[in-house]
């Protein structure tokens, strides 16, 4: 690799712009890390006169990202606009064809074409690193594919989301609704202000989630439907219940290898408050992997904001000048496999059931003779009754039940005039 | 890099043999993952004959290690002796010289020889790698100088030894005594049989705070005379008065810059039940980073045993294979800086001592009196009578003292003859 190496760093939000002031003022730093001198030859955002926190040399501003691959040559490319489609995979996949290194923090680009582009960046003989698309600062795949390379891991599973790890911790401090934690997430810059619900309803966890299975299984990132469901139906009331009976909601990402089989899901879980990942809280992010011979690892950070992404850019940025070519998932894309999912329908889980029903009599017989219909069997009930409303909410923890019987149970309820609204549904874990 | 390399391995106790295992096993995924084909070359140890968990090849083994660089072409060394000097060193510093890249879990060693020995490697163009002499299987070696690469650190501190760390979990679950709960550990093989001595008394978590404070601050190890208590004089007393006062023992290793002074130490600290630190139990380890700008980052573990050694002894060899060449500390010897040590007596800490004490009138006073003189000052006493032994155990916790005034105070105790023995003294973290 050549000691002079041109750079472009293409959209400037929040994080691409403490990404362009880590690079402008530690250029020195690398250097001796590195024996490499960079230069920020161009940027790009869709406007150039926007309010940031640094200020932008705008003589190598481009409004059109790909006029800079016509116009400058660059070695190594930021993409960090964050698109799952349109021209963040267009600039991506048009650097890595000019064999240009690609470094994104863009999980739901990776999550979706993440294949197609590192065979890309193999067939050019380029880096395509995204170390800050899971899990923020937390250098988790650099610790998959290298730090336990050759350990056979078996389950990997987390906290991925902090915006929901956020409003979840602070419901429980504050005993604030869902829709005030909301808000507030939103002032502070946890969750997006125009639309939050990616993260809210599973999905960025989920994209995670993929990247996750694919470096530790060495297995294509699966496409298939997942079990994916969000907090946005989470109450304070839940909160409220489970503290009483010793556990916190969290949201999970869970992986695993089921008889060879991938099982990919996300979904609030039930874990006990004196538990490790119980006590996970605020924005942090925390990841366990199971792998044999290394045994338990946890690893624990700041699960996102410019800092800890900047610091994932930034370890993959000293990667590739120190001239580490890597294959993006750490071995071949030839030889990376493609394994069936994981039967859905025979996950099991003890359940934590939340009704909201009419105050009258005979409901919660009604309730408990479904559940014994299909063989769910209770281990607690608390009723908890609204005498202004003339309602009451019942909940109940279940014996372990398996996902089809619930599922199908929990569909006959929604005839039940009595039940108000579809229970709440969270797995204990 | 050559597509055929020849391995040796020195020492062939638990690690060793463990990772002689994990390499004849995994010849198949290492040329996968890296397109290199691997042949134990050489093995050497004390005796031929002792009883091991995997057959060895005897006619590959050779009595004395420096015999195999004379006779064989070596490409890749791992030492798994364990000695500070000897014949550690000695095969280290030959192997290295011949151009041949040295991969060693002894902490021992690069504690004491690293400087030199990462000169030797950065001279010679070969990696000297090192990851598996701090927190086992943890990759926190590599995080720091990989995927933390461009942070600005300021303090790296954790559960370090994991011999002590069982010792002190098991003693409060079992509510037995020290010399009970060793003895428990050395059958379990969780300490050393004959002399435990190095992981008791902070030396071993001393080793490992030196070479993290070299990767952390890029500085030259410490060679410093610092603080290092170990658990030795910890009762089960202790730890039970500790659980009332919602505290939990733990032996900390710390290193941190204080206005550019190396301040490093390991000693027991109380430490809240609640607390994430607190709640690292067995012979787990623990490290905890403060990073700018990537927050507090968190590691856990398991810290010791050949399965966790060998996951990072397999780390460091998969990264040589993939033509990793790197400066064995992150940047070049001729880099890193000296620093001056932090004064330790300007230590700053709120203070838990125990005195044995006659169970006569007027003792609590003199000790009172004398905390007063050295202007220490009690938020709490707890006295707890012996009166079959006419003793008493006196527990005082201070408010924030410094470290030459309760070291100063803590010598004219002992001219006490009230006082039965050196008081125990356990810092508040």
């Amino acid at each position: 690799m050549k000691k002079y190496l041109n750079i472009a760093v293409i959209g400037l939000g929040q994080v691409g712009i403490y990404l362009l002031n880590e690079l402008n003022t530690k250029k020195r730093e690398i250097e001796i890390k590195t024996g490499k001198k960079i230069k920020i030859e161009a940027i790009s955002a869709k406007n150039i006169n926007k309010k940031r926190r640094f200020k932008i040399n705008k003589k190598i501003f481009f409004k059109k990202p790909l006029d800079i691959l016509k116009k400058k040559k660059i070695d190594i490319l930021f993409e960090v606009i964050g698109l799952p489609n349109g021209i963040s995979k267009n600039i991506v996949e048009t650097a890595l064809k000019e064999k240009i290194h690609v470094i994104t923090p863009n999980k739901a680009l990776i999550a979706k074409h993440g294949d197609y582009l590192s065979s890309l960046a193999e067939k050019n003989k380029v880096n395509l690193e995204f170390e800050g698309s899971v899990a923020g600062g937390i250098p988790i795949l650099r610790t998959i594919k290298e730090g336990l390379a050759t350990n056979k891991i078996s389950k990997v599973f987390g906290i991925l989301n902090g915006t929901c790890n956020y409003i979840l911790s602070e419901m429980e401090r504050s005993k604030d609704s869902f829709e005030n934690v909301l808000k507030k997430a939103q002032n502070l810059g946890y969750a997006e202000a125009i639309n939050p619900k990616f993260d809210l309803n599973g999905h960025d966890a989920l994209a995670k989630v993929r990247i996750l299975s694919s470096l530790a299984f060495n297995t294509k990132i699966s496409k298939k439907k997942c079990l994916m469901e969000g907090i946005e139906n989470i109450e304070l009331k839940d909160i409220e219940i489970a503290k009483q009976l010793n556990f916190r909601i969290k949201l999970l990402g869970i992986t695993e290898l089921i008889n060879n089989r991938l099982f990919e899901r996300v979904h609030p879980c039930l874990v006990r408050k004196d538990s490790y990942i119980g006590n996970v809280n605020g924005v942090m992010n925390a990841v366990i992997i199971q792998g044999n011979p290394v045994g338990e690892s946890i690893l624990q950070g700041e699960g996102a904001g410019p800092g800890p992404t900047s610091s994932a850019l930034m370890s993959d940025f000293l990667s590739i000048l120190r001239g580490n070519i890597k294959f993006p998932f750490g071995i071949s894309k030839s030889k990376r496999l493609s394994v069936k999912s994981y039967d859905l329908n025979k996950y099991i889980n003890s359940l934590y059931f939340r009704f909201e029903v009419k105050d009258k009599p005979g409901v919660l017989s009604q309730i408990t003779k479904q559940l014994a219909n299909y063989r769910i069997s209770i281990e607690r009930v608390i009723q908890i009754p609204d005498h202004k409303r003339k309602r009451a909410s019942i909940i109940i923890i279940t014996h372990k039940a398996n996902e089809i019987n619930s599922s199908k149970c929990l569909k006959l309820f929604k005839s039940n005039k009595n039940i108000l609204k579809s229970p709440t549904l969270i797995r204990l874990f």
